[in-house]
């Protein structure tokens, strides 16, 4: 039934290549599918003004995509400004790896996850997400060797995946052909297994209760798998 | 234990005052609690590019703050520019009326939605969507009552309403006071007893599914009595 | 002669209802005729930087419109910018204001008068000169009462009223209907039974001395009417 | 009492000297004293988009000021967008010329007058008005030689001269010592002895109904001379 | 005495991968030492308007850097807009793959290519015209074998490469740490066996005829090295 | 064979008249030909940010264009920014001037030189350069006069010529009916008999080493004429 053959509550072949780039602090290239995220992770003495002095650290993210990630070219944000499709994205990304931070153990200092879609094919928010956080537990356990922090900030991995009703069936981790046809998505934030985040939207569409539940239930079962990976992948 | 001394399953008061502007299609002042929105709704016999000779219609919104809405003195928005808070939430604001629209029987106009906090004390998207389906609909009777809309567009309302985990507990409508406080809340938008939308967000902190449930709950309870109120105002 | 059935020197029905916000230092909304202006006033305990340490207060505006209050729906500034128009308004509002404001009794403080027009129908920058007073008045007030001000700062009220040449003759206080026939209209802000501003122009008219002196007239009567109705407000 | 010595109701010494670039339809370099403004007339075939098909033209203006036109080196505004300043002042510059123009005579072309300040010593707006008067007329005088306008669409010249309250006293013509000090000051435009604009405006100051008067006449005698000197130059 | 170890006429190694993306129409990976360049080309129907209806094609690029392809991060383009330095390096990779392109032959269509900067080491404007041409190659050999192209409209390959004076020397194709310290460097971009482009350009220095000359040999012996491997990757 | 008349290796007659500002430490009006651009200087104690405390002084430039300067009407930059032709040439005068200033002779302060083009037949930023030392000198000897300066930072002029393949022949310093049929063209810039700059392009054409020689066999001939007349304005 799903145009890539995949089974109802079965994700898209996930891979993470860490340490991709010679500059950033922590790196990664994930892949989920045809969705090719490149995370890098930079650590900063400067923390935002209101957090100067208050002993707490800071993780932002920014998003951005290659004008030609997608089917049709699509214009390039350094001439016209971020869409507020971009800044909504970068937001979640920032907001979901602060909620698996320990901001006192981190101390005064800011880590900026960049994730730049490489090929998209749907899902790219959550990729960022899923490989931001490999990307940043990089950055730190580089803080950790050389003692400028002790302990780890870091204890559960935060992984995200989206999940939708596609010809009227809750599918797990929608690739761009079922998300541009599906009435009703959304992403799913978990963290030692409690939620984040939860995004759902209809668009000319309405859902139940019940569909709201199975999708929860399906996002549980995507995320279980992408945590294992990502401990995987920082070992 | 709530700072307003209410329930945790009992919404601020709300009034919805219709026409209170000399100039709009429609309009109305919805207070909810000291919440204030201006909501107008702009017929326009022009649709969006996309839609040209489609024969469907569309709804847009667009959201607004007076800079002494909020305690503290906020930056016009008119001298910087939109903040990325406020594209995500005008975003929504369409979606979320969209999902209420036949767009076929609307016919090829688009109808815009300002929505112009006057006075602020937290949930001002929900009150934005609620007031704005009300002066979306005393648009659209105004054009099925010159006969150039046939069949109503509009069925069920669309109403919104936020929830929370407060000091430990689920709680209904979140006031400016709590909403500072609470480390999740989110966003519920409901039409005709089903979804729309849902945004659950967390920061620096998580929630179990069994508390997603309870705020569900709540959320429906909340939407009911919206939408009596509705309904009364544009009857 | 006129579209409203007024008198040449007949000013429209004005109210003004103060302290209509909760956030506000210092609030009114002023109606004159169909033309509504929400008028708050924030103190601001820093000075802009030419005025530090110079001990001498400041007041500053800016100046709004919601996209409906017009009769055709205007662009949004917040998406495209402030107007040359709406700069010259507040750069208007805030001169006007500032003539009628001793800066040393003000001491080392800002305040910053936001006009924001609900409803337009004429003389918008108008009624916010002399609902601005009123907001600024009750801010300064509320200063005096905790003692942080010993002199009163404000002696007269700042007043604006429009006149211009319509179907031939002098009129005082154009509204809408009036000031898009029009070829010549003005502004005048006056304090104390003295002139502020002047502001006359005409487009593809011109005018003479004496129908320059008639208008100046017509001002005097009007602003005397709304100085009453200021103090009124105020006390 | 004036710095320069002049007497109260004397004039800087203006020069006028025409067709100074190779490339426009009018050209100008108007010398008021030290202040030196370059007016060029672009005569262009399309009009603003409200003006198609009406048969009407349209005349606009531009005005700028080289960063080092004055005693401090101000921003370039290409880096930084136009002022509120700037645009007010080219907004003046346009309506005052249009005043001057039968628009039907004109027919349906634009002709854009672009004032660029070269060295600035005060009233640089009101020489932009004065020589871009005479830069228009150059351009008119030459789609008359050629048969494209028939009848003249520029009768009277309009000319522009500043007036204030220096030391208490009115004076005419301000300089920038002058300017700089004047609480009260403004700019008097006018075509054929009848007025088109007054701006007065005071700063820290107001002034009575016989000072503004005084002003007037003050005026009438600069627009006077600035006259013949414009009917000269285009001879 | 080269900080890499090479000899003062020995390029970095340099690879390039082709079809590296799944949407692009033609596509390359290219890696000069660790400066890492992705190009992408895209074809569009559409020429920009100075060219409708000319049977002529053009060529255009964009350019960028991800935030963290350097060592120190980078401002997102996104949120600040292009600098001067971003828009000189595309308009320079534009022109020089103009230079290689026969545009009656490609017919009137554009192809678009961008050039992404995915690790930076120098030489980033060289690597994305030399990478450039291979991913332009690659879709104008897609509209041949499709019949849309007829006579090939790319006869030789276009190449660039970096030559400066790094402690005293003539050098070959500067990496980062030579770059920071060369007073005098360039680039030199050819096709063909001639020259398209040069640009020598000195911070605090000067360069003698002779030294320029001996920098044109250099550069003529790494392009012939980059034309075959450009060649080996299209075949 | 040149549409001037000129000899292959003749340039357009040069005049330079210092002192034309009232307000600027340095200025000059430049024509070279009908390419006419006035240069000042501007001397600022602050550096920037990058220099404080470093005791080295800074040269900058900023170039700008009258929006009639050409012979179509341009749009001013002012209103919608500077395109990246004029930061590219605005970075290439800096630069160029820089290369033949001391700058621990100059002291910690900046130097701006704006130059503004008057009017424009080609030749722009080759004129810029040239005048902009002018204008630099001067201001450098008033510092000196001053004492502020002890040993003289500027010891060779800076001057700059273009050249470039008309008709198949080489020409020295291109007019605009020139420049714009011209396949290949480039900027010379010398100091000191020495070569700073050197920026060869062509658009839709290739040259040779053995044209590129001629060129740079023309370019020292010109600027050794250039900086004769330099010499001679600023004595």
């Amino acid at each position: 039934m799903r145009p890539s053959g995949r089974q109802i509550n079965e994700m898209r072949n996930v891979t993470i290549e860490t340490n991709v780039t010679m500059h950033a602090e922590g790196s990664c290239l994930i892949k989920c599918g045809n969705t090719h995220v490149l995370c890098t992770a930079t650590i900063d003495d400067r923390v935002p003004p209101f957090l100067k002095n208050s002993g707490l650290g800071w993780v932002t993210a920014e998003y951005g995509m290659l004008p030609r990630a997608t089917n049709t070219r699509m214009r390039r944000e350094a001439k016209e400004g971020q869409s507020g499709r971009t800044q909504e994205i970068q937001r979640l990304i920032g907001r979901s790896l602060r909620a698996g931070v320990d901001r006192v153990a981190l101390g005064e200092r800011q880590i900026i996850v960049d994730c730049d879609v490489i090929q998209a094919d749907g899902g790219t928010r959550c990729a960022s997400i899923t490989g931001g956080w490999v990307a940043l537990k990089l950055a730190v356990l580089k803080l950790m060797k050389t003692g400028q922090i002790i302990s780890d900030p870091l204890v559960d991995p935060v992984a995200a995946i989206s999940c939708g009703i596609y010809a009227g069936q809750e599918v797990l981790d929608l690739d761009y052909p079922e998300d541009s046809e599906a009435g009703v998505d959304g992403n799913f934030v978990m963290t030692g297994g409690r939620l984040v985040e939860v995004q759902m939207s209809a668009e000319g569409a309405t859902f139940s209760r019940a569909q709201m539940d199975g999708l929860l239930g399906l996002a549980e079962k995507g995320v279980a798998e992408l945590t294992a990976l990502q401990l995987a992948a920082v070992r």
